[in-house]
């Protein structure tokens, strides 16, 4: 039966090709100290960091620049925003970028209205009460954190990577131009797709039985991607489906497939501490993940759910076979999908070996409390064991 | 081209069978002084009204009671609930029931902030600054009320009958227990099924390209409403039917399924005019207009979009014929399905005659200023030719 739940996103999105001419306004509805967050050239290259500052200046806002964010953003660049944010009265924080960037601005505005250390926030030994007002002006379709609770940050010294749910990250305004994805190189770009069928993946697999109008919305999300994908890695600028790819991000991670239902996502938290280590795009590191854990899941699980993701999803003919050499087939196909993206489906294929598989699954489990995933719950020994199945 | 679009929806919805739990919270953080508008002894009957009595009892709130709001919701009974608002010093508006309920205390809601004539604002006259905050306990999945920007309200003098777009309209929460929903008699429960269709498919037919992402949404909506409305007719208690139905009555309207494109909305407006005049419920005159308004479009619009709705949605075979013959099948089997919900599809079957279609044309033209849907822009003469088509 569905889950009772509570749905409510309040995240204003402001998509399409005139989309950045909102900025300016949506800025005064909060005040005119702004926290500019981005990472490096790209929003230049793209001529976007002049129309934002175009935006500003029209309003004569006053603001402060904070760029440099990587991939797999760090703490210590949380902190520098934070205190930048306390020091000058900062009254929005504006993220112009991706996942990382928005990330890093959401860790900064709940930060900055936080008089402990925000690194307790995501440790969940501490909560704050309020947060700095947060826009985003999104480069990136992948981590869906333009709509989204999540936030997830990187401690360097250990190399800690953790995911941070709230309200007070649900960003107040989310700029959207597919436009500005044009640029995004191809492996960004597969890396992105695959990330955003991994949150719908993520959700999809639950032992949550009749939910089905997400389930069904969710395999039109996926198809949707599955479709359009090949499309922009041909034809980067083409409008339609980069547009398809970056709506379909946008709610991929904003809860509403959620509602009823119990996620999974063993495979993301599999995932993260490969990335931690081995600074591997996520996106990429999912395409990995994903595969090895339904492989291993499969048996434990019973077939039913898989097979109903590879008939419905991936097209497999429900006269195939049994249920199990159905839900084997999506698998199949669901790793040429990824490759024909030319994303890596083994840890060997991105030089990763196994000789950190104990300590990341130990340390995987630590983070959940011991059992990692839902559809199949999981100990470190079982995600030692996908890691190995992922070589 | 997708279209750019601004979505934002508020709402907080509350699902579930312990959602009621909720509402003495909810209340509170709005205030104490409330105005609850219900129906009849329907909410009586099925112990509702006691529970919410409890929860207004909990708080120890002021409130008043504005009951007998019928189906196609009189302006009357609006005017008497403004004035218990403005006499009071209401802090929010409690709806429990159905769509009509829920569109009454929007009406209140708005015209309790305003200084004219609350009909103006339907009319387009005038526009309100602000709006008493909402609060629904939904009792019927149909309307979308409960998470929609819309409200219709009817002039009883003239038979006048008018939605009204505005975010404003925007419930601040509402509460949704399937369980509610358990006792409505088969005709409400069809009619809402038939209700819920027609909001998705208003918006499905549309001439924007590449709109995947919603239309494949879509499709999975409707799919699960042809699968879950003959389980709650046979099986009136079944919990998982009723809340596919309930959660997808309240997505299809929410506007999520309306980004980037353009709805088209001509069968509603058809269908306000003869639930305005006759008095037949709207999900039942739009199992009559909406498969009328297809054959109508079907050659003025090229059959394209109708064969994907009938393949995707109905799963009419691809290779039946050509794209009209798939077209018209899945009009066919549309029909066949409302007739197996026991609804009508065709006036007659509903005791309507000819004799007022060119008075019902030619208003619903003038109130949309002379030009009726998007998909197919009609004209009045074409709005009689529809009515007749559906003799």
């Amino acid at each position: 039966m569905m889950i009772d739940f509570t749905f409510h996103n309040p995240a204003k999105i402001i998509f399409g090709r005139d989309s950045l001419s909102h900025l300016a306004q949506e800025i005064l509805n909060y005040g005119t100290r702004v926290l500019v967050v981005y990472g490096g050239g790209s929003i230049k290259r793209i001529g976007l960091y002049d129309e934002v500052m175009e935006s500003l200046n029209s309003i004569a806002a006053s603001f402060w620049e904070l760029s440099g964010v990587q991939p797999n953003p760090r703490l210590s660049l949380v902190y520098e925003g934070i205190d930048i944010c306390k020091k000058n009265g900062v009254e929005l924080v504006l993220a112009v970028g991706g996942g990382s960037v928005i990330d890093t601005a959401k860790a900064i505005a709940n930060g900055a209205c936080y008089g402990g250390d925000v690194w307790d926030l995501y440790l969940g030994k501490a909560s704050n009460e309020c947060a700095l007002p947060l826009g985003t002006v999104v480069t990136i379709p992948a981590a869906g954190s333009e709509m989204s609770f999540s936030s997830v940050i990187t401690r360097e010294e250990d190399s800690c990577k953790v995911g941070r749910n709230s309200p007070f990250n649900v960003p107040k305004f989310s700029i959207l131009n597919p436009e500005y994805t044009y640029s995004l190189p191809p492996y960004q770009t597969a890396a992105g797709c695959v990330d955003i069928m991994a949150h719908l993946m993520e959700r999809y697999f639950t032992q949550i039985q009749h939910v089905e109008l997400t389930d069904r919305m969710m395999e039109g999300a996926l198809v949707t991607m599955l479709h359009n994908s090949p499309i922009v890695m041909a034809d980067p600028t083409n409008y339609d489906a980069r547009a398809e790819i970056m709506w379909t991000g946008c709610l991929a991670h904003n809860s509403l497939f959620q509602t009823g239902r119990i996620g999974d996502w063993a495979s993301h938290k599999l995932e993260h501490e490969l990335s931690a280590l081995y600074d591997i795009a996520h996106g990429a590191g999912l395409a990995i993940m994903f595969p090895a854990w339904m492989k291993y899941v499969l048996p434990r699980s019973g077939a039913k759910k898989l097979a109903q993701f590879a008939t419905r999803v991936l097209g497999v003919p429900e006269d195939l076979g049994t249920e199990e050499d159905i839900a084997y087939e999506g698998i199949a196909r669901l790793e040429g999908f990824y490759r024909s993206l030319d994303m890596p489906v083994r840890l060997h294929e991105a030089g990763i070996d196994d000789r950190d598989f104990d300590r990341m699954a130990q340390r995987c489990a630590d983070l959940v409390g011991g059992t990692i995933g839902a559809f199949v719950p999981l100990s470190a020994s079982d995600a030692v064991e996908i890691y190995k199945l992922a070589l």
